[in-house]
Formats: structure tokens, sequence, C-alpha cells
């Protein structure tokens, strides 16, 4: 298994494990996951899972992987727009104050998982590849931006980390606190900080 | 035990066995810590853990109270500071890219157990309560530094929720990735921001 050092393209089956992974953690949480758990999704069969994946963690790695794809496909097909609003479509997207049950259940999941990265090196890379594919999205709707006159000529690199580290942070306090209200707050303040600073002013 | 639900002042035995606890802590991780453990930084006694506390959470939830005590009351001392300079303080207090082994140790620990309010409310509404008390801290600043025309008159509730949201996703990006620049650049940007946006222009 080296879903968590290349980049492939997930075969049909394996896309099919993955939507599995995903719909047996939103029933069990990561601590009760198991791989028969995952099988009860695919008909019961938990052979073709062996064949792909040796365990819960190399499952869960691969379906991080899986769901930036799938967000990344996602924002690709609103590309087009001006990017003053991919960028803040993308923020709508990962930092939602009330966030559609399933979607909040997979970010609880997603924390637990993420703690293991303290101890775990193949956790933390994976956690840390995710970061960068993020801010690699970030940084290029950024450069966009300025290239088209849209953006102010911002370090782009740092204003990044910075939009991350508040969507994370705004993230990990949804997930682990009942301060909805700061979420609001934070999300709210980014798009401000977008408008005021980061978009430039009409001549 | 209500050590979560009220403030209270602890004894000398207590905050020994805080002292205890957070050696321990560094010692064993937290996975590994145990009662017994904790006892044998104190001397070997266990008795007078469980004649204040009756598991390893409700020490953890006290030791975060001590903590956030012992961050106050440092910051207490530089109060008299220009509030634009406590800020900074604060931030580079909190948002280390390169925190001592200890305070590294502490953070893990930390982000170990802040993933546990995800399922258990306890601890949920003990992380509401330490955001809450940081909140409360960045809030008296601003609006400190509003009142004084050090700072510009924004919405300090606002700016509030976002620089924590900030500083809680750089402590987690360092926690749990590769990524120390990517804390330097957010530190960095967090600075810029209270130059540039918070601090008043000179006339």
């Amino acid at each position: 298994m080296t879903s968590d050092q290349s980049e492939h393209t997930l075969s049909d089956t394996e896309e099919n494990i993955m939507e599995a992974t995903h719909t047996a953690l939103l029933k069990h949480g990561y601590a009760d996951l198991s791989i028969a758990r995952i099988g009860d999704e695919l008909d019961g069969s938990k052979s073709s899972i062996y064949h792909y994946y040796e365990s819960k963690d190399d499952l869960l790695i691969t379906l991080l992987e899986f769901t930036v794809n799938k967000f990344e496909s996602a924002l690709d097909a609103e590309r087009s727009q001006n990017p003053a609003e991919t960028l803040k479509q993308l923020i709508a997207k990962l930092l939602v104050p009330d966030p559609p049950e399933d979607d909040y259940q997979f970010q609880t999941v997603l924390v637990g998982f993420r703690s293991q990265a303290v101890t775990n090196s193949r956790i933390r890379a994976q956690f840390t590849r995710v970061d960068e594919r993020l801010a690699d999205t970030i940084r290029e709707i950024l450069e966009r931006g300025i290239a088209e006159n849209v953006f102010e000529a911002v370090n782009a690199s740092e204003v990044t980390e910075y939009i991350l580290a508040t969507i994370n942070g705004g993230i990990y306090t949804r997930v682990t606190t009942d301060r909805v209200d700061a979420v609001t707050a934070t999300h709210s303040m980014l798009v401000s900080y977008i408008d005021s600073e980061l978009i430039q002013d009409a001549v």
C-alpha cells in the first residue's frame, strides 16, 4: 500500500470501497469501525477490501485522499469564476457554522484520526499532505487573482497559510466546543478580509 | 468534583497534584498516564489524589484550568503595556513555530484530550470554557486598545474569534503535521494584521 506516498487514480472497486468506508464511518464512528462493518456496506464482501487495504488506517488514509480529490473536483467546476468568488466558495465549503449532519459526523471522525498524527508518522504524513494540497489550491486561487488584477499583490504563500490555519482552527472549534457563534464570526471575518484586504479597490 | 463547572482556587495540595500530573503527562503521554504514575511524582502517595479527583479525566480537566490560570497570570504581569504589545505577546506565547520540548509535548497531550470532546460532553464543556476564557482575554485587550485610541474601532468580538481560530489552527497544524513553515507564516501574518489593520495610523 503506497496510497499515502503517491497519487494514483482509484479503480471503480476502490471507489466503491471508499464510499462504503465513508458510510460505515458515519454509522459506527472511528473507534467502532472495522473491515467487517465496511464489508457490510459492500454486500458483505470483505475479501475485495483485503485485496487493496491491509488495515483500518490504510482505508482511512486513502479515504482522506479520496475526499480531497472530490473536494478539488467540485471546486474545479467553479474555477472559471472570479478568483474572489472561488476563494469565498472554498471557505464556505470548509468552514460551515451549521454543517449537514453527515458532514459534521465526518469532521468528528477526522479530528479523532488526526489526533493520532501526534504519534503515528504515516497518519502525520497524510495530514501534512492533505494540508499541502489545500494550501496549493488556495495559493493558486490567490496567484490567479493577483495576475488578473483582482487581488492586491500580497505575499500569496503567507496569506495562504493564514487562511488555511483560520479555516482549520474554525473547524476544530466547531467539532470540539459548543462555540458555534465563534465559527460564524470567524467565517464572516475571513470574508471581510478578502473584501477589504485582498480585493483591489475599484479605481 | 465540580472543577469544570465553577472557578475555584486550588489549595497547595491540589497545586502539587497538578504539577505532578503535568510532569507525569510529559513522561508517559496521555494514553499511559495513570493515577499511580502521578503518585510516583508525589513521593508515591496516591491517596491524596483520590481525595480530590475521581479519575484521570478529572485530573486533566483541572490541569487545563490550572494551565489557563497560570497563562493568564503571566499575561496579567504585562497588562500595563501597550495593548498592541500585550496582544502580540499573547500570540507569541500560544503560537510558537519552534516551541520548547516540554511545551510541545503538552500540546500533543492536549490535542489527544481535545479530540475526545467529540464524544465526551464534560471534556467538550471544558474546552468550550478554556476557549471562552482565552476569547475574553483577547477581547479585553482589544477593547482596551480601542478605548485608548491605539486600535481602530473594530468589532472586538468578531476580531477576537478570528484571532483565536487562527491561533488554534496554527497550534493544531504544528502538532499534527510537519508544516512548521506554515506556522511561522501564520504567526507573521497575525502580527502584520495587528500592525496594518488594528493599530491606528499615526496622524
